[in-house]
C-alpha cells in the first residue's frame, strides 16, 4: 500500500506518519511506500524501511498536485492547509492554499483517473452560531470565517467528487486538536492548548476568554485515531454523507482549568493568567460548543471522555510523563 | 441607480428585467441604468428610457467579470450559470461556469472597491435526500448533484464575502420554477413545467416519475417577486445567514394533475403521458419534498399557495388567458 500525506510537516502530519509507521499496516494492508508533503521540509521517517518520497510544494502551485498524485497512492490523508487566524488575516492566501489547493489535488485525482481513498481533515469551524446548545449532525455549516468556509467548500467539492466516482472521500470535522505539542501557531484557538502546555512547562499562559467559553477538544493521539479509523470506513458505511463531525470532549474553559489543577496541582494552575483579547473572544464566540457526532460515534470514531485523559495524554506523549511542578 | 444583471438572457432573467423596466425603481430608487450580460445575445429593453449596456460574455472567461462591473452597478443580480441537467452531464462545464464564474464575479467586486448590493439565485438542489418529511431553516445542505454542490458552494463564498465586507449578499434557494414558458431547457426538473405547459398547448406532454412525487413550486412571476424583494432586505434584517429557502407550493405531481383538470378541464389533463425516465426519477428521489421556508415568510417573501394558481398565473402571463381546450 502506498500513503500519501499532505501537510505531513505538520503536527498532526508528523504524528500521523509515526503512527502509521510504528504500525506498519493500514486496514490490514502493509505499508509499502511513503509519500510526504508540506510546504515546509518534511523529514523522512527514519525507522520506515519502504521507499519515502518527500517534497516541499504547495498544492495550489501548477503541477503540484499532479506530481503528488503521480504515482497513485492507494491512501491519501489531505491535511494541508493554512489554520483559522492565517486565513482570516491574509484572505487571499486562506482561499489559495484551502479552497484552491484543495480542488486541485481533488482535479489531479480525476485527471490521473484511479479512486484513491481521500481522508479529509475538515474543523468544527463550518458551524457558526447561532447553536442551539448542541449540534445534531444534520445542522446546517453557516461559518463564521474565512478558515471555515473554506473548509465547508472542500466537504462539498469532496463528496461531490466521490459521488461521481472519482475518488473515495471521507471528511472529518475536528474538533479543536488540544493539547498541541510545541510553540503556538496562527489559529485563534491556540491558547485552549496553551493554557495546559505552558503551565505543564513551568510557563505562564495567557487566557483570552472567560471562564464559562465552552468548547469541544479531543487530543493529538484522539485525532490520529479518526484519520485512521476514516481511512477504514467503506462506502456502504458512510453512505452519500460522507463528511463527519467528530466525537470530543466537551468543556468550558474554568473545567479545563480545575482539570489541570486535578492532574497536576494548584502550583501548575496558577500559571494561567487571563488577559482578555477582543479578537479572539469575536472568533471563538461564533465557534460550536458542542456537537452531538452521533454518526461519528456510531461508525466507532473515539475520543477520550475526560478532560483530565486528554491532559494525561498530553504528559504521556509529550513529556515523557514529567512536568515542571 | 445602475442595476446589472447576469443571465439576462434566460426565462427569468427576461422576466426580471421587464419587471425592473415596468416598475421603474427598485425600492424606492428610480432605476437610470441596465447592464444585461449573458453567454447568448440580450435584448435591449425597449420601454426604457435610461443607457442599457448589453454584454455577450461568460463570467469565467479572463476580464469579463471585471467588465460587468466596471462601471460598478449598485445593485446585482447574479443569474448566470448552467442548469443541473447540463452540470450532471458536462463535470467540467458546470464547475466553470457555476463555480468559477461566481467566484469570478465576487473577486471583481472586491477588486473593485465598493459594496454593491448582491442578489444570487440559489436552489432548493442543495439539499440532498434522505430527509424528514418538511426541512427546517437550519437543515444542512448534502447535495447530490454537481448543480447543487455548486450552489451550495456559491452560498458559502456568497456569505464570506458579505460577511468580510467586500460586498452586501444574499442568496434565496429557488425552488422548481413552474410552469417555465417556452422550450424545455436541459434541467431535469424540466417535466413539473411539461406536464402543465405542453397540454395547455394542445400538445402531448411526458411524464417521467410517478404521480405521487412530491416538490415545492413558484411561478415564474413569483420567483421574480423573491428576487426583487430580496434586493430590498437590509444588513440587519438578514444578519449572518444570508442564504435563504424560499417558499413555495409542495404538491404532488398528481395533484399537479388534478389541479390541471381543475382549471383546463379533463380534456387538457388526458394529454398527458407517463412515460418513466430512469435517470430523472433517480435525480429527482434526491430532491427536496417541501420546506419550511420560515424564515422567508418571516422576512415578507410571498409565494402562490395553490398550484390552481400557478396554472392561472402561466395561462395570463404567457397565454394571453387562452388554452387549447
Amino acid at each position: 500500500m502506498h500513503i500519501l500525506v499532505t501537510g505531513a510537516a505538520g503536527m498532526i502530519g508528523r504524528k500521523l506518519v509515526a503512527r502509521l509507521v510504528k504500525d506498519g499496516q493500514l486496514n490490514g494492508d502493509a505499508i509499502e511506500r511513503l509519500t510526504l508533503t508540506d510546504v515546509v521540509a518534511t523529514e523522512k521517517p527514519t525507522d520506515f524501511s519502504g521507499p519515502t518520497k518527500t517534497s516541499t510544494s504547495d498544492l495550489s502551485s501548477p503541477g503540484a498536485a499532479a506530481k503528488a498524485v503521480a504515482e497513485k497512492p492507494d491512501v491519501i490523508f489531505h491535511l494541508a492547509g493554512v489554520v483559522s487566524g492565517e486565513a482570516e488575516i491574509d484572505f487571499e492566501k486562506g482561499y489559495r492554499v484551502n479552497l484552491d489547493g484543495t480542488r486541485a489535488l481533488l482535479e489531479a485525482i480525476r485527471a490521473a483517473d484511479y479512486k484513491p481513498k481521500v481522508v479529509f481533515t475538515s474543523s468544527i469551524a463550518v458551524y457558526g452560531a447561532p447553536f442551539s446548545s448542541s449540534i445534531a449532525d444534520d445542522f446546517h455549516l453557516t461559518p463564521l470565517t474565512s478558515y471555515g468556509t473554506q473548509k465547508a467548500i472542500s466537504e462539498l467539492l469532496l463528496a461531490d467528487y466521490t459521488r461521481r466516482g472519482f475518488l473515495d472521500g471521507v471528511g472529518i470535522r475536528l474538533p479543536t486538536v488540544c493539547v498541541r505539542p510545541g510553540k503556538p501557531n496562527k489559529a485563534a484557538s491556540g491558547f485552549f492548548s496553551g493554557i495546559i502546555r505552558e503551565p505543564l512547562a513551568g510557563q505562564e499562559a495567557l487566557l483570552p476568554v472567560a471562564d464559562s467559553v465552552r468548547h469541544t477538544h479531543a487530543s493529538p493521539r484522539a485525532a490520529v485515531g479518526f484519520l485512521i479509523h476514516a481511512a477504514g470506513l467503506t462506502r456502504a458505511q458512510l453512505g452519500p454523507r460522507i463528511n463527519l463531525a467528530m466525537p470530543g470532549v466537551s468543556c468550558t474553559v474554568g473545567e479545563q482549568v480545575e482539570a489541570l489543577r486535578r492532574v497536576a496541582g494548584d502550583k501548575v494552575a496558577a500559571r494561567i493568567r487571563r488577559e482578555p483579547d477582543e479578537l479572539v473572544q469575536h472568533i471563538v464566540a461564533g465557534w460550536a460548543e458542542r456537537l452531538h457526532a452521533t454518526r461519528a460515534r456510531d461508525l466507532g470514531f473515539k475520543a477520550e471522555t475526560a478532560f483530565d485523559d486528554i491532559i494525561r495524554a498530553h504528559i504521556e506523549d509529550e513529556l515523557g510523563g514529567k512536568i515542571v511542578a
